[in-house]
């Protein structure tokens, strides 16, 4: 994905593919006003290393963050992590060994495949439809697995607008998931990088509110989406003796995060209130999904089908069988400039060779528009190829 | 380690256990005026992802960073890593599968231990002396290897100012070493924190640029230790199809390293000449280690011994026999108020158990005195102890 992604940064390419956050529309203002407050107050601590866990004053500005999710959590059940990608490295790395079997959605996020690999888990994926995860379907894999002797590591979820289905899940589901989590002893890795990214709907109850503190949760979550992507911070929240695991795990990875980050972060929280910006942005990305919803009917062909999220960045479009988005990827970089993420890459069993993700966060309507205009007559001219080669019937 | 420098935060204890490098000098007016440019030019690009690679400006200036030691580069064989305590983890998960060999200096970095131990990799210690690492022993060990039919995954070594011994490599072995790599086809991961933090003597060659490019050499570095170590930004320098590797881990790890961190490392070594801030802040360790050897002579029994080390953040002392550092430590931090890092911690076979490692870099020097002097103390209640109830002759 990542490889994709530097593709894409070629002048004149439309990239729907990356995760990317509007970070245009931070005021420079604010910015200054943490900075002289950086410097004035916290020069030496902020270029100094910082504790694994991560500053205590960002420990505690992150509770009340998840407090707006209504998912209360102490500073003593925080860490912070380099981005919320390393809370998915520390959890898949601290409770994997390699050969277990683990569970994640099906699609799950392109990102954490890497990562699913490199601790060589074996990944069986949970079917989703419009409500998310099918509770049912775990329930049925459960047991199965428990007939071949299988008893898988954890469920790696994102239960708000998933990455990459652009999907929530019912709240009805995650009461059944956690009390499926109590009763089968499944631990849960609720990934919520985008809950707070929400344009339509009510909040629904985290999966770590509903654990009530069983300890069968680790709930990870990033400002990637709420403030900064580039400051790299994020955290993971789950009870002490897991936290303690997972320290080590991040001592040997990279001692601690940023501390200028941290403090940007800190001093960020105690200024002004991140639910305005967010808001904002929010707003802007409200628009653009419907820029591209539009697009698609429009655009693609009538056999496709897409996803309508509510929030988040991404949704997910599932063309027809024969089309193959790998090499619709590729036709779409090289002859139509432009780029989103095959859905090959949210599986790892083979599956998704006719989805795509596509973001809606990172361009404005008008290049969303056209973008998907751009992938549409290259699915044309697939479906033509199709015609004059492909089909035995 | 980490625990121990947690503890040591409490007030009133003098700790020289940690790694810090002195941030209290670093001016506020360069600070002030990399902030600004940060504002103006870069805001929107800072806030956001950039590469897993790092950004191409800040490789160019890594590539200049290295030549400072005589090592020849190119951008696109540089990684930048979430400080160097990340090269290593890429370094050893890139080339380690469980229960892999791998060599290492002993003592050897205690912060890699527990790196070490994430990839589940078996240690073989390879002895050093004032001139370093032994490369007769390294060559004996390898044959040893060989006849048992264990080969070597990689010798993670540190040949500036070794971190703990505080012990350089001469010259005529790092020559050897690297024949030797050649020779056995045995990859040298070459840590190089602190070749730049010289007080005495002259700049060695890098492995990396004895290699001449045959491959055998994957080098990191650092800027914690030359300009800050809480913007958390690293470097690895590899042959492409190495990188390449890597950078799939880094993905996993955490996506990009921080690009607000990245981009002050850029516009301080645009606008100023990073080897003053190094002289300045070099004095000053050159001052605190003599220092801590004054104190030790002062305050150690006449059986330990130490190094003196020509550059780095360290040295090492070694105590009778009978001294469990570990217990003396302990009682060292309860009892006198004083931390240092045990010796057990950087060895991967039980041995250091009579070792410390001192850090000389991180307070003043009155501090360090009394530091000094406070463990001679727990010492010398040790010693007491011995006589009163140790030692059965």
């Amino acid at each position: 994905m990542r490889d994709l992604m530097s593709l894409a940064e070629r002048p004149g390419i439309i990239t729907l593919a990356g995760g990317f956050p509007d970070t245009e529309s931070f005021p420079r203002e604010k910015f200054d006003e943490i900075e002289r407050v950086m410097a004035q107050d916290y020069l030496a601590s902020l270029l100094q290393y910082g504790p694994t866990e991560g500053l205590r004053e960002l420990r505690e500005a992150i509770c009340r963050v998840m407090a707006e999710e209504g998912a209360r959590c102490d500073p003593d059940s925080v860490m912070v992590t380099t981005g919320g990608q390393q809370g998915i490295d520390l959890s898949i790395g601290t409770f994997v060994d390699p050969g277990d079997t683990i569970l994640a959605e099906g699609p799950t996020y392109p990102g954490a495949v890497p990562t699913f690999t490199r601790y060589r888990a074996q990944v069986r994926h949970v079917p989703m439809d419009a409500d998310g995860l099918i509770v049912d379907a775990l329930e049925e894999m459960l047991d199965a697995l428990d007939a071949e002797g299988v008893r898988p590591k954890l469920l790696y979820t994102i239960p708000n607008f998933q990455n990459p289905a652009g999907v929530t899940m019912s709240r009805e589901r995650r009461v059944r998931l956690v009390h499926l989590a109590h009763d089968r002893e499944l631990l849960l890795v609720e990934d919520n990088p985008y809950g707070q990214v929400r344009f339509e709907g009510e909040a629904l109850p985290t999966l770590w509110e509903l654990d009530q503190g069983a300890g069968w949760v680790v709930y990870l979550s990033t400002f990637s989406k709420i403030l900064s992507p580039g400051l790299r911070v994020g955290w993971v929240a789950a009870p002490p003796p897991v936290l303690r695991k997972m320290n080590l795990g991040k001592q040997a990875a990279d001692l601690c995060s940023s501390t200028m980050s941290q403090r940007f972060v800190v001093e960020y929280l105690r200024r002004f209130d991140y639910r305005e910006h967010l808001a904002h942005v929010s707003g802007i990305y409200r628009s653009r999904r419907d820029a591209m919803l539009t697009a698609l009917e429009e655009e693609f062909p009538a056999e496709a089908t897409w996803s309508r999220p509510g929030g988040g960045l991404f949704l997910w479009a599932t063309l027809p069988d024969f089309i193959n988005t790998r090499e619709l990827a590729a036709r779409a970089i090289e002859r139509h400039g432009v780029a989103f993420v095959p859905g090959g890459g949210a599986f790892c069993d083979g599956r998704g060779n006719n989805s795509m993700r596509l973001n809606f966060s990172g361009v404005s309507e008008s290049t969303i528009s056209e973008g998907v205009h751009r992938i549409g007559n290259a699915i044309g001219e697939m479906i033509e190829l199709q015609k004059a080669f492909g089909g035995g019937e």
